[in-house]
C-alpha cells in the first residue's frame, strides 16, 4: 500500500479539443506496407494496388445457352410450319476444344459455357428447334451474334479492374479468382497492443470478486479494433510501472492502446511514463465522458491513452483510436457505423466548450437520451441504440430538434 | 466427350414466384442450438439465450473520482475563506479492501474506481483541498453520496442484461466479462458446404487457359456465407455424377448450396439429382438473372441449386440461399445490406410476371442502371454500388421515380 505523501495529486495541462485531439491522433500516420494474401482469403481485406487484367474473360467465344452452335444465315425464314433441317455434326462442352467446324447445312451440340465452334455465329436455343438425335429442324431463325458470349465480355486484357483501397466485395474476390490475380496485395492489418492496467483487475472469464472487478475493457477493445480490421493484442499488467514501462516501450506493433490509469490521480502513471518515454501530445480533452485521454508517440508507435472507466474508454477508441487503426490499415478514419436522423423526443444538455458523446435509444422517428449516463455505467451503452454528438459550440439540443444518430448496429433498428 | 444422343433437353417444370421459392427455401428451417464459447471471442456470435446477472456491478461502494472520501457533514461551511482542516489516516486503492474507517474530522485518500472505507459517504475532490500529506484541508462542501458509485450502479443481481438473439456488440462482451458470464453461450455457426462443379473449371489461385476457367463462384459464396455468420466448406468436382451425388448425400452439414449444372441442360445434373435422392420443391423461378435456381432438401439438409453465371449465383445466393444461413444461425432472414432511396436517372426496363435483380450505380442522390447487364458479367456488379429489385407486378421503373437501393458496401457511398 502507498504511503500517503507518495501521493501527487496533479491537474491537466491544456485541455484539447475534440479536434485538436484528431489531428494529433492521425498526425504523421500512413498506411502500413502490403502482404499478399490467396484470393480464397481476401474477401474484407484493403486492396493495396490497382488490378488491371492481363486476360481477356472469356478467353474464348462461349454459349450463352443450352441448344445448337449454328450458321445464322441458315436458320433464316425458319418457322414452325417451315422448319429448316440441320444435321448435327458434334457437342462443344464447357471445358473442351470443339474439334468440329460449322458448315453450311450444319451444326454442334453446345450448353451454356461452351466454347463455340468454328465457323458457328450464334446459338439456337433448343426451344426452337425441334427434334433430336443427328438431325434437328429449327423452328425459328436466330441473328448473328445471339445466344454467343464474344472474347473479353467480362473483362478485357489491360482493363483495370478494382482500385486500391477498395475494401473487397465478395464479388471481388469472384472477378479477381477468374483473372488470375494471385495472391491479392492487401494493405497489413495493423497490429494493436491493447494495455489493460489495475491491481483490481481480474482476467475475463472469472468471476468478480470483493473488491476485484473482470476486465471489460480488453475484450470491449479487441472486438473494437478486429472491427476496424486490426489484430488485437491484449496485455493485462498489475499497476507496476516497470510492467507498463516495457509493454509501451517494446516497438513491434502498429498502435498502443492502454485503458486505465489515465486520469491525474496518483496511480495514473501512463501519461507519465509516454511523456518520459516518448512525446504526449495531448492529455486532457474538452468532452464528456472520456476527458482523461491522451495522445502520444513512443518510438514511432501512436500511443492512444484511454480512460478506465469503460463507457468513456469506447467513446475515446471510436473518436481517437478507431480512426489510427482504420487510417493504417486503408480504411476510411470516419465512424463505420451507419448514421441515421431522428427527432429528439426530450433535450439533450451539454456544456458550451465541450462535446458530449450522448447515449440515446431510437424508437421509429424518434429519438431519446439515455437517463443513465455515468462514464463507468457499461449498461447504458448495451441499452442503447447509438449515439448523438453534440458539439463543443452548443448548449445541448432542444427537444423536436432533428439529430445524427450514429447506430451502434445495422441502422439503429432491431 | 458425350455422345449427341445422350443428350436430354428438357425445360423447367412450373416456374415459382420469388416469393414461394423464398417460403420453399425457409420452410421448416429452425435455429440451431447453441455451443459455448470464451466471452472474448463471442463479439459478433448471436446469443442463445437471455442473460441475467447474478452478481452486482460494482459489488462495493466505489470513487468516481480521485479526492478524499469524508463525511460529508464534515464539510459543510468549507469555503476558501474558511478551509475545514480533516486528517489523512490512510489511502484506498482498486482491488483492496479498506481498512480505515473514516470517523469525524477524519479522511482517507482515494482514487477512482477505489472501494469507500466505512463511515465515509462522499468524495471530496482534490480541485477543492488544499495541502497534502497526513492533513488537508476542505475549501468546499460536498454532499452526502457525491462521486460515489453505489453498488449496483452498473449491473443488479436479478438484472436482465441482453436477451436471446442479440448479435454481440464489442459493448456486450464488456459487460458479460464484468458479471463473470463466461462461457456464453452462442448459436452454433451453420456449416455451409458449397458445390462448384464444371470440367472447365481450375482452382482459385491458377490462371485461366484456353477454354478453361478459373473457379469465381466458390470464393465469391465462401465471403458470402462468411458474411451471414455460417463457416464455408467448399468442394469442387468435375462433372462427373457419382462424386456430386456422393457430395450432396453426405448429412453432415446444415445447407448445402451447388453453383453451376442447375439449368435445363444435358449436364445440369443436379436438379435431377435432388429430385433423386431427396425432394426438389422448387426449380426455375420466375427472376432475372437467376431463373435456373432450385430449392430442394436431402435427409433433411436445405438445398439451394445456384446457376453457374457468376451474376445469376450472387443474385440467387442474396435471395434464396442467404435468408436459410441467417436464420438457422439466429440472424434475420432480411437482406443484411443497408438500403437507401435514390431517384433514377434512367428508367429500367423489366417485364410484367418476372422478378429483376437490376444492378445500379448511385451517385450522390441520383441512382443510374449499369448499363452491361449480362448474367456472366462480374464486372457488372464490381463496378455497381447495389442493386434494385423490380417486383413482379411492375414493368420497370420510368425515370425520376424513387427506388430502394440495397447496397453492396456501406450506405452505397464511399
Amino acid at each position: 500500500m502507498p504511503q500517503i505523501n507518495d501521493i501527487r495529486m496533479r491537474g491537466f495541462r491544456d485541455r484539447s479539443s475534440v479536434d485538436e485531439a484528431l489531428e494529433a491522433a492521425l498526425d504523421g500516420i500512413s498506411l502500413l506496407p502490403s502482404e499478399p494474401v490467396p484470393v480464397t482469403g481476401a474477401a474484407g481485406r484493403v486492396l493495396a494496388r490497382d488490378v488491371v487484367s492481363t486476360v481477356d474473360v472469356p478467353a474464348f467465344r462461349r454459349s450463352m445457352m443450352d441448344g445448337y452452335a449454328v450458321r445464322a444465315e441458315d436458320t433464316y425464314g425458319a418457322t414452325p410450319y417451315n422448319p429448316i433441317p440441320l444435321e448435327v455434326v458434334g457437342t462443344s462442352m464447357p471445358g473442351t476444344v470443339p474439334d468440329d467446324r460449322v458448315t453450311r447445312g450444319h451444326c454442334v451440340t453446345i450448353v451454356t459455357g461452351a466454347p463455340m465452334p468454328d465457323g458457328a455465329d450464334a446459338v439456337l436455343m433448343v426451344e426452337n428447334t425441334i427434334g433430336s438425335g443427328d438431325r434437328i429442324e429449327a423452328t425459328a431463325p436466330v441473328p448473328i451474334g445471339r445466344n454467343v458470349g464474344r472474347v473479353g465480355e467480362d473483362v478485357t486484357v489491360g482493363e483495370s479492374i478494382l482500385n486500391s483501397g477498395r475494401i473487397l466485395l465478395p464479388q471481388d474476390v469472384g472477378i479477381l479468382s477468374a483473372i488470375g490475380h494471385d495472391p491479392i496485395k492487401v494493405v497489413r492489418r495493423p497490429i494493436v497492443r491493447i494495455i489493460v492496467s489495475g491491481d483490481e483487475l481480474l482476467p475475463p472469464g472469472t468471476s468478480p470478486m470483493g473488491t476485484k472487478i473482470v476486465d471489460s475493457n480488453s475484450p470491449m477493445l479487441a472486438a473494437l479494433v478486429d472491427r476496424d480490421g486490426g489484430t488485437p493484442e491484449v496485455v493485462r499488467l498489475r499497476d507496476e510501472e516497470g510492467a507498463m514501462e516495457e509493454a509501451l516501450g517494446r516497438p513491434d506493433v502498429d498502435v498502443i492502446v492502454t485503458a486505465g490509469a489515465a486520469s491525474v490521480g496518483s496511480e495514473d502513471r501512463v501519461p507519465i511514463l509516454v511523456d518520459r518515454l516518448g512525446v504526449l501530445a495531448v492529455h486532457g480533452i474538452t468532452m464528456r465522458p472520456s476527458a482523461p485521454t491522451g495522445i502520444g508517440t513512443i518510438g514511432g508507435v501512436r500511443v492512444v491513452i484511454l480512460p478506465g472507466n469503460p463507457v468513456s474508454c469506447l467513446a475515446a477508441y471510436d473518436f481517437f483510436a478507431g480512426p489510427v487503426v482504420r487510417s493504417l490499415g486503408g480504411r476510411s478514419p470516419h465512424w463505420p457505423d451507419v448514421s441515421v436522423k431522428r427527432t429528439l423526443e426530450r433535450r439533450i444538455v451539454s456544456q458550451i466548450g465541450r462535446t458530449d458523446y450522448a447515449r440515446v435509444v431510437v424508437d421509429g422517428d424518434l429519438v431519446d437520451p439515455v437517463a443513465i449516463s455515468g462514464s463507468s455505467v457499461l449498461s447504458s451503452v448495451t441499452g442503447a441504440s447509438g449515439f448523438v454528438v453534440v458539439p463543443a459550440a452548443l448548449e445541448g439540443y432542444p427537444e423536436g430538434s432533428v439529430v445524427t444518430v450514429h447506430c451502434y448496429y445495422g441502422d439503429c433498428d432491431s
